[in-house]
Parts: structure tokens; sequence; C-alpha cells
């Protein structure tokens, strides 16, 4: 099912939209999260589909800018999306000496392609290939996300629509730095935290490779699972942190995140600096470089 | 209008409150954060009444413990009050070398009270005064948040029910640390959040002391706002600085505090340590103290 851009919202129904006082707002609820919602109220309905992959929905809010939603979950707004784009890209790069070849799983909103590009421009990174399973993500954030999608034709990408798993599992070239720009385990993305998933990961590796990935939960919704992700991923990787951001329209405004590698850098910090980073960066620096992996106490004694 | 506890969800009314699917959802909504709306699951209505200051209400959510609702903005969930209360009082007392009087400007829920007490534990803090406005709100906080106010009558401990900004214009008294947990400035607190208040404040401390309060935004909500709080305050204190919180039952997962003195600490790292800190608190860490301070490059450019 695919709607008119121009449909009244009167006519439109949605399980997480609802009208309040006249109003028409969206809801975050999810299993994963009992007993608490984000809410968005929604100028206008810009697409929605059921592809073969996902339910997609895509709104222009009244605050947040354009939303993109995958089976009910905000995987961005225009308003607070540079904060998970950029952590998920800058730590990786930002840890290792010479990150030429980089692959991104996922990432059909082109955000993480974007911040990559600028270390395409720094001069480090050479090329970039994007494994999307799902090529309407991309159309459509080209389309209502262009401040996201606008290197997604960059020279130095390249994008293959195809499952990432199976990507990786036929794979035979080596990367720099991975970086896992997945959906939740709830949808087409549930292979993607699983051990299988780290030992394909370590193939496509340089064996001084760095991996990053969404851990799909924070400190606050699931400490048990964060743990448990990051020991199946101890068995594949001698070298893994936890890290988070802190954005708005993220499940109780955080999001974790877990790198790794086989080699002993420390992903704690930045191995290299840029010069001016507050003029190529929003979110990043070599701060909140750090700072991102510092977890409060109950969280630390949990995982450490 | 004060209700019976075991009052039906069904026969109450409240603005912030409407159903979903035949559950009760508080939302949290204001003209302060315009389009966006966190909600918590309501099992029971515990208390609502209008004070002569205020609209309290507290409910016991499916997910968050009890949750106190002041003017329609969450002051606290059982759940996630340990952040706020523990950075709000363990950042000025770790920066003071020898903070011995402490006042609390506010803090009705006693949370604060409770963090100080360990410092008296400690053998560091030796009295507590407290200046709460609304009585009602320490008698509530004993009836329905027992954690938090399980040391409101501890000995080092002295509550006096008076308009902040009134006692500290009387006040001839010195102290050592000076905490204003107040609420926003929409409520009975707007004096609190003026050049004048920040004024008082230095005329009842002492010149090595050091002040804290909560700003009422962060980051993503009002910058502007931020800026201007902080301009006012270093007419008054040489030594000034902006830190932030992160705890999901905050507007948009995050909470900006003002630091500030008249003597050159380096308020963003602690002067002393703990041993065993780790046993002492639940959020706070000597770590947690300096990343508390490191704020995203576009807000840390707007701010410094």
């Amino acid at each position: 099912m695919s709607i008119n851009p121009e449909i009244n919202l009167q006519e439109f129904t949605h399980p997480s939209i609802s009208q309040n006082n006249g109003d028409y707002w969206f809801y975050e609820r999810s299993d994963s999260f009992p007993g608490q919602t984000f809410g968005l109220k929604i100028n206008k309905i810009l697409y929605h589909t059921k592809s073969p992959y996902q339910d997609i929905l895509i709104f222009e809010s009244s605050n947040y800018g354009n939303v993109l939603v995958l089976n009910g979950i905000i995987q961005c707004t225009e308003r607070d999306e540079f904060v998970y784009q950029e952590l998920i890209t800058h730590l990786p790069i930002m840890s290792h000496p010479q990150p030429k070849k980089v692959l991104v799983i996922g990432g059909g909103d082109c955000g993480v392609i974007r911040e990559l590009v600028k270390h395409v421009r720094l001069g480090t990174v050479e090329t970039i290939k994007m494994i999307e399973i799902d090529d309407m993500v991309i159309n459509l954030s080209k389309k209502y996300l262009p401040q996201m999608s606008k290197f997604a034709d960059d020279e130095s990408v390249e994008i293959i629509i195809e499952d990432g798993f199976k990507f990786l599992k036929d794979n035979k070239e080596k990367f720099d730095i991975i970086i896992t720009d997945s959906s939740d385990p709830e949808g087409p993305a549930e292979e993607f935290f699983q051990v299988n998933y780290f030992k394909l990961l370590k193939n496509s590796l340089n064996d001084d490779g760095i991996v990053i990935m969404q851990s799909s939960e924070n400190i606050w919704l699931n400490l048990p699972y964060i743990k448990n992700l990051m020991d199946k991923g101890k068995t594949v990787f001698s070298n893994l942190e936890y890290t988070q951001c802190y954005m708005p329209s993220y499940t109780a405004g955080q999001l974790g995140l877990i790198i790794a590698s086989n080699k002993d850098y420390d992903l704690t910090k930045p191995l290299r600096t840029i010069e001016d980073e507050n003029k190529w960066f929003k979110y990043y620096s070599s701060k909140i470089h750090e700072s991102s992996f510092i977890l409060p106490t109950w969280a630390d004694n949990h995982l450490h």
C-alpha cells in the first residue's frame, strides 16, 4: 500500500499515529521498551508503504523536520540525525591510522556516506562500498532526506543492493573499516546481532581493521542484552568497547554502539587529529570521542 | 481538589492524561518544547491536588516506578531520579576542598538531601539546610517516594518551609555549597533564573564557595536561553560552567545545570577522590564528573 503524498491526514490510518486535541501525532511504542513512548507532532504524511522488507513511513514533523520510521521505530529525524551518523562514522575512522577502504552494511538513508565523504575530502578514505538490502529506503532518502543523502552519488561511493549478510558470506575483499548501520533486530536486520555475523565481519576485515555497529539498545533499556552482545563479539574480537550517543529522537534519548578490533588500539581515544575539527563536525570532536565511552557507574559496573 | 488514592482512573480527568488502546498514559507537553512529548503508561493515580503553588500529580507508572509531576512537567521517576540527584549534588561537593555547610533551595522531593547525607557519613559535610516553599511536596515525597526522602529526618538536616528567594534576602549565614533544586521557571521558581538571584546566592556563599542550579533547559531545546542564563550568572560569578545529565524521563533525555564560583577551581574535574566511589554512587564517578562537561561540537561552539 502506498499513499499519495497529498493525502489528507484524516483519511490515513497507521498503528503508530493517533490524534490529540485535533492534531495528529506519531508515537513510538514497542514491547522492547514497554510503558514509555516518544511522540512527534505530524504536519503531513510524505510517504507510506510496506516494502518487501518493512513498513516504511516518512512524515514531516512540526519541529524535527522530516522523519523516517521503519517498522514503527524512528530511524532518523532531520533535526538530530547528525549525532548518530557522526558517532558511528568518526569513531572508527579516527581510531584507525590509515582507513582507506570502508564498507557500510545497511545505511540506506545515506547519512553515514555523507560523513565518510568528509574523510575522502580530507584525503584519508579512498573508497566507500555500501550494501543495502532495500533500495526503496535509498530512493526515499534521496527524495525526502536530501541533506542526508547528498553524497550518495559521490564518485568515491559504490552502492550495491543486496542482503548484507549474504554479501559478507561471498565477499573476498578486505576492508579497513566496516560500519553496520542496520535497523533493529526485530526487522530484516535480525542476523546482524549474532556471533556468526561478527565472524563474517572479521573475514572481510584487514588484520588491523575496525568494525562498529549499533547495538539497538542503550543502558536504560536492556543492559543484559548489551552485555550478551558484547560477549558474543568478544568471542571474535579481542578488543571491544561499548559507546553511546545522546539524541532526543532515539528511545530514552540514547543509543549504544559496539566498536571492535583484533588490533590493540585504544579505541576510546582518537588516534589521529583533524585541524579545525569543529568546522568538519557538528557533533563529533576528539573530546566527544573520549566521553562517549564514559558510562554511569551502575552501567559501567554491569558491563565491565 | 484532592482525589482519593483508590479512585478509579476512568473517573479521573487531567489535561496531561489520555487513553491509548484502553490504557491510560501521562504525556509531558509544553509550549517550551513544542511538537514533542514523552509518555509514560499509568498503573494508578496515587495523588492529585492543586497546592497554593502548583498542580501536583503523583502516579504509579507501569515501568518507571512512582512519578512526581509538577505543573505537567516530570520532576522525577523512581527509575531514573538518581541521575539528576547525584550530578547536582556530587559535582559541587567533589569540586570543593572542604564542603562543610550546605544550603539547598527547593529540593522538596528530598533526593538531594539523600545524596548530601552520603557526604555526612563520609565525614565531609556537617550541616544541610533545605528551604522549600511547598511543604506538601515534602510530605508527599515521604509517602510516595520513600527511597528519595529516606534521609529527610537525618540529624544533619534542617528543613525550613519558606520561599527560597525570601530566605536568601534575609539570610546572614554563609555556606560552602548552595544547590538550587527548583522546578522550571514557568511555576513558582521563576525568580530563580534572574541576575538578582545569582547576587543573592553570592551573598550567602563563602568566598571560596560553589553554587549549582538546574538550567531548566538542555542543548537541544533552547541554546540561546542557556547562553543568556550563563551570561547572567557571569555578571556575578567569575568562574561558571555548563554541564548536563542524561536520563530518559527528562525532556529530550537531557537536563543542563549551571555550576559557578568566584574561586578559580577547575569545576570540570573533581578536586577530591573517594575510595570505592562505585559503592557510594549509582550514576556519579570522577569520570562522569569530567564527561558531563563535554558538549557536542555545535553546542560547545554556541556556548563557549
